[in-house]
């Protein structure tokens, strides 16, 4: 793409951005852009950075789908906290070949999502490059009136619950998931809920990052832990057991209520996906898996080793 | 990188953060980090991806330069709005080979100019690849009581002035410059500016940023272009004038005010580099450059040609 086609494809991008939220004052077209804040609320800012290659194989993927995981992932992020998002920024480095027709394909899967989730595109910047497809959004978004939920909050005695169903995301889930935003506030609104985290790296390492921001340990129940369909279609050595502790990329919630609360929302079942209980907190920090039998084993963080080099 | 490689780049990252401001509530170590914002100000957001091949060349530069060039040109766009950098997210995409080293000396040249200019890190992403080394950082900021500095705010009959001396910038310079963070925020408070933009694009390219936005043309003063030293050593077809038109990366300020403003800060000179008269605003959309003799030449955006792929 030459400079007047990257002056172009902003041009075009310009015009084809969602409503933009009040909190905007001037979107893209200045040195920065320009916006306010709700003072009220703490403010909360996360960034990700997905490279063809690394997190999507641009040979097999279609660049729209790139886009909507690129604004997903960010969207969990907030979602983790119980937060709202508002307002994202993203850059982008295309690849010579092709580029206008990839950075519109990306932008409009990214934009579906900032619709549907009304976040506002402020700015960002985009170049093109002799290099694989990259993608960086950086987005912010406000706690609730509740505040933030952590993950270092958890207690001893909590039990453990997540939304949804694990493993086996890398199928093709992991580009097409619905953030939990929607179900991460309700959750956050109507109940007491004490930590939580959202499962990108896997069930057995999120649940161990709960763990150490929280100095607790935790007792998973084998046999409770919610496995998704799709695990059951993959052919390799892993069990459908270990696709759902280690996959990564389920984008479901993990969080921590006292045991009365935790039966409350297990009764009500207020979500349109499945809470399922599966395991409790302790106070020794470690994990440790239990079978149907009785023996319990260390659980240790496995998830995304795809992601290794 | 391995992935114990990158947690253990991280933890190394957390220990070595600079102070930081008391907006941010929760640093790294969550799914997002939560800060808080002065409401009573305008918020500003700018975000910059820099990219091995294009931005910098890694195999003739040190990675700390390329860190401190990546916080060192968004804090060149807050500066533009006359606004004070405050926190930023920072993602690295590392290559495999000698990746842990980069990524020290990346966040060590960063680091630096966090510090210097009270900057947060908040948080980020970090990840390696068989692929060059890229980073992208989002910087926030606040604009000042006076609001922000606009592009599209210059009136005709505003006269043109710059900071520093341009041309040459890519000798070098572009990756050591100092950001006029503090520049801006003097000229800002002291004076009436009516509109601001940094030459990054080059003279040429960023006056016609200011021209379409604000609906202006202008004239600049050929033998008044204030041109750097270091052009005068380069040896190719481009004249010393062509040079400080159109290189780019200067990252120098380029305003304007009303002549009776403009002429007092020219009086006053308050920084500690020269500010120069360079033209004026007119009110036909058009660029000129008068000759010494007074002959007009048609001035078109030609900077930063060296970024065409």
């Amino acid at each position: 793409m030459s400079r007047s086609g990257e002056k172009s494809f902003i041009e075009w991008i310009c015009h084809s951005l969602p409503p933009q939220p009040h909190s905007i004052d001037h979107g893209p077209g200045d040195d920065t852009a320009i916006f306010h804040s709700n003072a009220e609320l703490p403010s909360l800012i996360t960034t990700d950075l997905l490279m063809d290659g690394v997190h999507f194989h641009l040979d097999q993927t279609h660049a729209r789908r790139v886009g909507y995981k690129a604004m997903a992932v960010n969207l969990s992020d907030i979602a983790a906290m119980g937060g709202t998002p508002s307002l994202c920024v993203v850059s982008i480095a295309l690849p010579c070949t092709n580029g206008r027709a990839l950075g519109e394909e990306l932008m409009g899967g990214l934009m579906d999502l900032a619709r549907e989730f009304e976040v506002g595109i402020a700015g960002g910047d985009t170049n093109s490059w002799n290099g694989p497809l990259v993608v960086n959004i950086t987005l912010l978004g406000q706690a609730s009136r509740k505040g933030p939920l952590l993950r270092s909050t958890a207690k001893p005695g909590d039990l453990l619950l997540v939304t949804g169903k694990l493993g086996g995301s890398l199928g093709g889930r992991h580009l097409d998931f619905k953030p939990r935003v929607r179900e991460s506030r309700l959750l956050h609104d109507h109940y007491n809920l004490h930590a939580m985290i959202d499962v990108s790296d896997g069930l057995s390492t999120d649940l161990w990052h709960l763990l150490n921001a929280s100095s607790c340990g935790a007792c998973l129940k084998q046999d409770c832990i919610p496995i998704h369909d799709s695990v059951y279609e993959i052919q390799d050595a892993r069990t459908p057991l270990e696709h759902a502790l280690y996959d990564g990329e389920d984008f479901e919630l993990l969080f921590t209520a006292d045991p009365a609360e935790a039966d409350r929302i297990l009764q009500d079942q207020p979500l349109d996906i499945p809470i399922t209980l599966i395991g409790q907190m302790t106070s020794e920090k470690e994990a440790q898996l239990m079978a149907p039998d009785g023996q319990t084993h260390s659980l240790k963080p496995q998830g995304w080793e795809h992601r290794l080099q």
